[in-house]
């Protein structure tokens, strides 16, 4: 079953032709679809992102949902287009690892490569595959379409594309993998890592980034003074830096890759 | 009854998950929603800004709209989430002024505070009660739910946000409310106001903001050259100053706040 | 038949009240309407930028569908307010040259003056005509109604604002008619004129801009490195430059209305 709800996630910028005439293409071939935009402010070419975007969404949307992503510096190369089902939802896209954000949350129960010439629009341009392929094939499962009518059944993981945070010597050790609107630092180091170090040298924690250091994990923003630099475990279940009401990207001038440490107060490495 | 549209007001940027979570959960519980974004560009903890868009808009939705708003520096904190009941529409948003635009035009026909456990999701975060708590109710609302599942019912105004103009000495002092796209300064001065003042001594007025000294209200750009700077009685039946194809907020250096007064031309202030 | 879409152009930008209350009007009058924002970042005043867009996305959309356009720096003046049928698609806009770029490729079918009061919201304001006129017109057209009802039939092309490339001596002479949100520069040369064009001469091309000279034009962006400048006819059958997961318009200087011209390798020029 699908829900009738499909949504988009590219680079193609706030203006531009490009995205209403992916919606145009899928509203002619689906009609009544609910199109919801993820995000086109994606920074060219920035897999890593739009991959990031996708994992946090996925479990908001109901099972049967239909989602296509371009962000495709190879288009008109001879890099695959796929569709993955994860999560009971269907996810359209280039195979440069766009996809490894839900694969890093998810195993997928299948994938497609997208080969049928009869799910393509009848000219097909060398630059706008999402317009001319991915978005008929998106149309395609969201009439309820059968994945395995796109092309042959493929094997493996798809390049998962965000590091995983590492454990040794009783500190985790992470980076930053996005940097929200906020300025919020969002980590790769998930809530089930810290439950499992140890705990028995210390109560608390220390956390690291930049030279600063940050000492608890606070359970919300709201508790603290404006401008207070605080650690928290975020809607997505990760470790995030924030400063009350500012920016913490900003005030540390983080980026996406800037490591972040983890240990126990009094532990190790005091 | 309830229109099917639900309009989403937040300071969450035009990039990143938050959006499109949120969307998920409405679309998943209240399938078939038509969901319309007012802004997300809302500038950060800017409840002022939100407030004043949720004001303006109301009159052009259909009885039965679900309006959801999130700006919310406290969340986390024990401040109140609430359902507002006004304009035979309903407004799922923090109790913390965001209702204050739409209660300066209409009086609220009921206020709940939400607290039903059974209209949230199973987990909810410390720092996303727009995905965890408010976007269940609106589905709830949506559906076409009482809004007294909610929760108790709730007295009293709610903070009203937005500052009046006054009158004295034949004169109206206000200030600019709202700086739109356009560079035009939206004051808080309404058309009724000038209709109240005694019109005797002058046919006419001056408007003064920032030293700068407007006679006349016209009643729209186009009979203008470019760059004249004019005052007119806007879409939204207030005092608006505009530059003809020009940014009045870059040419006067004006922002939200700026003092402007009208009075009488020739009246007891020249 | 109609479709069921409305698209949405405007320059009233990402933040605001303007383009929420457009949709209110028409989700209230035409329920069920899926609405499509083409886009809201039309830099302000500017009907080419918008004119190109409509021009793009026109063939990407389904019979039936309503366009709604507001770059209007005329509101309030007795410029007139159109319904323009061309590709079975309908187009509500000002009669201010927005319509050009879709009668650059398509011949209208009718075009109409809006004059019909029925047709309008009870009170039109003098500065928001998009939501006062245009939209209500608009749900009349989505409901099905006949776009005769809306005022007496035009006669004649409607102001196409989109230069027209020139050939000669071999060449084609013509210049950037819009910068896309990666910085590829689209022209207005079109792959026809090049084929038009004797290749007895030369079986290749060179296309010089701003002093840039480049030889070939590619058939995608992926089989080259990054940061290589190339040629290539895009999405749109137009010739197009650009850089490689780059951006052209920053690295030429380049800007709507820079000159490109495209002449044979080897030719008279050489």
């Amino acid at each position: 079953m699908r829900s009738g709800i499909l949504t988009l996630t590219t680079d193609f910028g706030p203006d531009g032709p490009y995205v209403a005439s992916i919606k145009g293409i899928i509203l002619g071939l689906a009609p009544g679809t609910h199109i919801v935009d993820v995000s086109h402010c994606v920074p060219p070419q920035d897999i890593a992102h739009a991959s990031f975007l996708l994992g946090q969404i996925v479990e908001s949307f109901p099972q049967g949902t239909v989602h296509l992503a371009v962000v495709d510096p190879g288009v008109g190369t001879d890099r695959r287009l796929i569709v993955v089902e994860a999560c009971e939802q269907l996810f359209t896209l280039p195979d440069n690892g766009l996809i490894g954000g839900v694969l890093n949350r998810f195993e997928p129960a299948g994938t497609w490569e997208i080969r049928n010439p009869r799910l393509r629009r009848a000219v097909v341009s060398s630059t706008f595959h999402g317009r001319d392929i991915l978005a008929p094939v998106a149309a395609h499962l969201l009439r309820g379409g059968d994945p395995a009518d796109v092309g042959p059944r493929l094997e493996g993981p798809f390049l998962p594309t965000m590091p995983e945070s590492v454990e040794g010597q009783g500190r985790v050790a992470g980076e930053v993998v996005f940097v929200d609107s906020f300025g919020n630092l969002i980590t790769n180091i998930q809530r089930r890592r810290l439950e499992r170090i140890d705990l028995e040298v210390s109560v608390d924690w220390v956390i690291e980034v930049l030279g600063q250091r940050i000492e608890g994990i606070s359970t919300t923003y709201g508790n603290h003074s404006p401008g207070t630099l605080l650690a928290l475990i975020g809607s997505s279940g990760r470790l995030e830096i924030a400063v009350v009401n500012g920016n913490a990207a900003t005030l540390l001038g983080a980026v996406r890759g800037t490591p972040v440490a983890v240990r126990p107060l009094g532990g190790a490495g005091t």
